[in-house]
């Protein structure tokens, strides 16, 4: 996977837009993995409001959106469930964000649901990726080679499944921002046990 | 795995306690799965505050652990994360509780640095559990047969590791509390990819 030098001496900084019934454990499974390998998360909230996921759980994002729209993020990662990743697609501020962040050759991420929000967008034409399934049947893209393996990285755009998938999609973000070593480190303080 | 009829026929009632410095994504993971398998989750902050867990994500309880403290719960299911177990360690509301439990016949839960909450109790004498290696050093327990499984059931006391194993002990709790059709449909839900 490819990384500068100046990616892995510099602290990274990654966007985790939060919307009201976004799926709170890829959420929280993104935030909780890049900060454990020392990447600099903030969550945004679409506007003030805490903001309630998809199973019940209220979460308090540090940022609103507006507060670092302008900011320089080197990946913005979309968590997935339903409403959230329609909220996510339907907010013009953030179809800009992620073309301004590809026009820049920066990463997008998204998962579950959230990969209609790059389809929207024209970011997945010609590419390969995946989403939950299903996600995208409502959303035709050109040229799209749909995949159903866990985490799809096709050049600066990650796609994955689920909250099943949300660990191994965080730690390959993880792997792409600040290398292996990071990744495998984070990895092995989870305790996970293989398959 | 042991369950009654009426458990079955009835939903089933879990309590989450979360202290600051809770691990968030273990805590996500728990109340999540159990929402999705129709059983009634209810978070407990130990005070009224918004509750700030172990890598920064603000999550807002249901309740306070004073609000439901007199209620019937099936299992209390206590996150760990570091200080967040030593909290509910030092808490001698929680102790009481899992105490209550247990002689009732209940559902004790606890994983990654939370079983020491148990061992505090002297609900691990003479059991087979696990925890974060680690975790348990500082708290003898007599009799006690040390697994490094992911997940360990020993008749009403349930164990695991970490964020890692977080989402086979989320499932394992289902099939407890509501047998092993409705554990493989949350399974199925999550797109989780098998080794």
């Amino acid at each position: 996977m490819e990384k500068s030098n100046a990616q892995i001496n510099t602290i990274p900084k990654v966007l985790v837009p939060l919307a009201q019934g976004c799926e709170e454990l890829e959420a929280v499974t993104i935030t909780d993995l890049l900060t454990r390998a020392g990447i600099k998360v903030i969550t945004a909230g679409l506007d003030e409001n805490i903001v309630t996921a998809s199973r019940g759980m209220k979460l308090v994002p540090d940022k609103t959106l507006d507060d670092v729209i302008n900011d320089d993020f080197d990946m913005v990662v979309l968590p997935g469930g339903l409403p959230g990743a329609d909220h996510l697609n339907n907010d013009s501020r953030i179809q800009a964000l992620v073309k301004t962040l590809a026009a820049n050759n920066k990463y997008i991420a998204a998962i579950c649901a959230a990969p209609r929000v790059l389809a929207t967008a024209g970011l997945l034409e010609g590419k390969h990726a995946t989403s939950f399934p299903g996600a995208l049947d409502q959303f035709p893209v050109k040229d799209l080679t749909y995949e159903e393996t866990a985490v799809v990285v096709d050049g600066q755009v990650i796609t994955s499944r689920g909250p099943g998938t949300a660990m191994d999609f965080a730690l390959t973000l993880i792997e792409l921002l600040s290398g292996k070593r990071k990744r495998d480190e984070v990895e092995a303080s989870l305790q996970r046990v293989k398959g």
